[in-house]
């Protein structure tokens, strides 16, 4: 196993800029906000908290997890709620626990593809309906499972990410009826990935697939995306209130007994008071919304002003761009004839950090890229701050500027 | 998979004393001792440190953890090093890494078996040494390894443990050449786990394999019991100074990277000023091994008094009684005949929560329980810290009191 690409992105980052080097880090979904003073007092309030507590979290935080979910319209009982050291432990104990073989969208996020090998499995993979992101398009999924199971393999679960990491966009309500519908028809358990929720740019209706299969879906959240708190390690899973629901969380308590013990404890606290949604948090929440929406839109009119196509981005802060129009041209110039390569050159001839699309199973000689729109920011956590609080974050300078030169590499690549 | 045996004892605890009930709790291996406040202001310090950091920690952290490996006479440089949350999750991501089927002594600790079956695999258990614990008697290893082996197994690795969890034995030098030679001879990796390695009760060498082995030991460290932070999630891996070293660390990382993105970064602050030595934790590791030592030694006492085998405790926080020589009274009276009937009648008939021997690995048969003597200490963090700043801790009335108490049951259960 290697490391995840995103990660390894960051990594190469962090070498590049102390070697001297300057690079546009796009390539690693850090939140790239400040953290809110409140939480870092909740955090630094439960410092003396040493105790290992219940392996599913501790009544606070599972109660306040509950209240999350319930007030976005999923009414949720602290009993069904287990937190983890992150999503990510909690979605591949998930895998294990489910057993059999997942099924994701294509392309999907890295480490779900990932989980499913480290447990010796090939995901199935199911392309996204046209324009979308983030679920199989259903009809295509019944046809996948079906074409697995006559050759003898065993699907037993599909994930989803609402909204999408590595598109942005957010799946449509059709669309996601109809992967609750096709999931029930062929007894799939569905596993919501709802890590970037609370950063969907525009307001109204969430399509969680919860509310169209509820006895049969998942839930996962964090502190990660929505309170930019990746490096505090907290994540929480929402269980079916169902027969089900019960036994599947029940052995994945089992297994996080055996793999992480519980969540870190001051963590916790923490987490009970994010997400409780006070109001300074809701606030934040909003102003990082506005943030991540007005410059990944900016980020998706770059690409698109050179030729490529890219979908508006709908929630989180990925921007997924093809750069299938200027397949002649790149492969001319550059000898550009996958999305590895593509992203090479990116890095090699302008330090432009993405991750190439193969990395989260696109096919390989699609020539997409995702690209992390946090590292414009803003080289400082003042930068950063002002970028946040700022009623137009592009109208910051230092901001204008990386999206200026933006512009100018990617005009130099496709000239 | 079921929960953990000893966190499943520790919520049990919790159960019956939300309902009201009286429990004398030596089933948790959790450290009772409270937290040193210049640790909770690190990690408060460190409250607003939210980036993922490096997958493998922070360069600060990996440097501290270096020196207190090098200062324990094993020459350690940072990049040998390999943070995660806890060591649990390090160790699971070592026999993933590796592959293979595990070799562990019998008995050991409860997760190194369920991490192996998480795995799809069953462990090979080799007997201790007689009256030790924490290592496989290594002529009995060899055999069984070559048995493995002809019948078309596949071992990679062998665990040690120590000081040992559950026996509270601290292997011999000549065990533990005795095992690296055979390790060497038979290509296995060693993971020595030393998260008690501090709390040895007399002053001495420690036998450490990674002396004798060095090209293939990982060493395994954690905060959770030397400073009594089993909540904060904090472990970390030494791996060898070779290029087999650097191979399993790297698909270590990259298993790391897929399951927990990186160890919670406020944590990796204050285990870096923890990991060292300063002055105030010294004298505080210092008191907790007087107060481990005492109890755990007036413990073995109580049940040596009714007639129990049990040997003197050598480090970290368990008794280990066998009741063999008392079998034939508790078939009569209670009916016992395994370990599981053991560990009941002292819940049911006593209120005494202990671990039974087989969740160990041991024999099922054999009249074996873990007693975790932390449980003693107090029921406050006032009484708990007075047990800690005494000299003479057996003297502190609740102390005493518990273990008259304990003596009274373990006579009537013998009666």
């Amino acid at each position: 196993m290697t490391v995840s690409a995103t990660l390894a992105a960051n990594e190469a980052v962090a070498a590049r800029r102390a070697a001297g080097q300057e690079v546009l880090a796009l390539g690693f979904g850090e939140a790239g906000i400040p953290v809110h003073p409140l939480l870092s007092q909740h955090l630094a309030q439960a410092a003396g908290r040493i105790a290992y507590g219940p392996v599913a979290g501790t009544e606070e935080a599972r109660e306040a997890a509950a209240g999350y979910w319930t007030r976005r319209g999923n009414p949720t009982d602290a009993g069904q709620v287990l937190l983890g050291p992150g999503s990510k432990p909690l979605l591949f104990a998930l895998q294990h626990a489910v057993g059999g073989e997942v099924v994701l969208p294509q392309p999907a996020w890295v480490s779900y593809a990932a989980q499913s090998q480290l447990l010796g499995r090939e995901p199935i993979r199911v392309p996204v309906p046209a324009g979308e992101g983030g679920v199989p398009d259903a009809a295509l999924m019944v046809a996948a499972v079906r074409e697995a199971r006559a050759a003898g393999r065993d699907p037993r679960l599909v994930v989803v990410t609402l909204p999408d990491n590595p598109t942005g966009r957010l799946a449509s309500e059709a669309s996601v009826r109809a992967l609750c519908e096709a999931a029930r028809e062929l007894d799939l358990i569905i596993v919501a990935d709802e890590i970037y929720r609370d950063l969907v740019f525009k307001p109204g209706a969430f399509p969680s697939p919860g509310q169209w299969a509820p006895e049969r879906t998942v839930t996962t959240t964090a502190l990660s995306k929505n309170y930019a708190l990746g490096g505090w390690r907290i994540g929480a899973a929402r269980f079916p209130d169902s027969e089900l629901g019960q036994r599947l969380q029940e052995s994945v308590r089992g297994i996080a007994s055996e793999l992480w013990s519980s969540a870190p404890l001051p963590m916790q606290h923490a987490a009970a008071y994010a997400w409780s949604d006070p109001a300074e948090l809701v606030d934040r929440v909003a102003m990082a919304r506005r943030l991540h929406g007005s410059v990944a839109t900016a980020v998706a009119e770059v690409f698109a002003a050179v030729g490529c196509d890219v979908r508006v981005p709908q929630g989180g802060f990925y921007v997924w761009p093809e750069f299938e129009p200027l397949r002649a041209a790149l492969a001319e110039r550059w000898g550009v004839r996958t999305s590895a390569d593509l992203a090479r050159v990116l890095l090699d001839e302008f330090g432009i950090v993405v991750i190439a699309g193969d990395a989260f199973g696109d096919d390989p000689a699609a020539l997409t890229i995702r690209v992390a729109v946090t590292g414009i920011y803003g080289e400082s956590d003042s930068e950063r701050l002002a970028a946040l609080l700022s009623n137009d974050p592009l109208e910051m300078p230092w901001i204008a500027e990386t999206l200026d030169a933006l512009r100018d590499k990617l005009k130099a690549l496709v000239a």
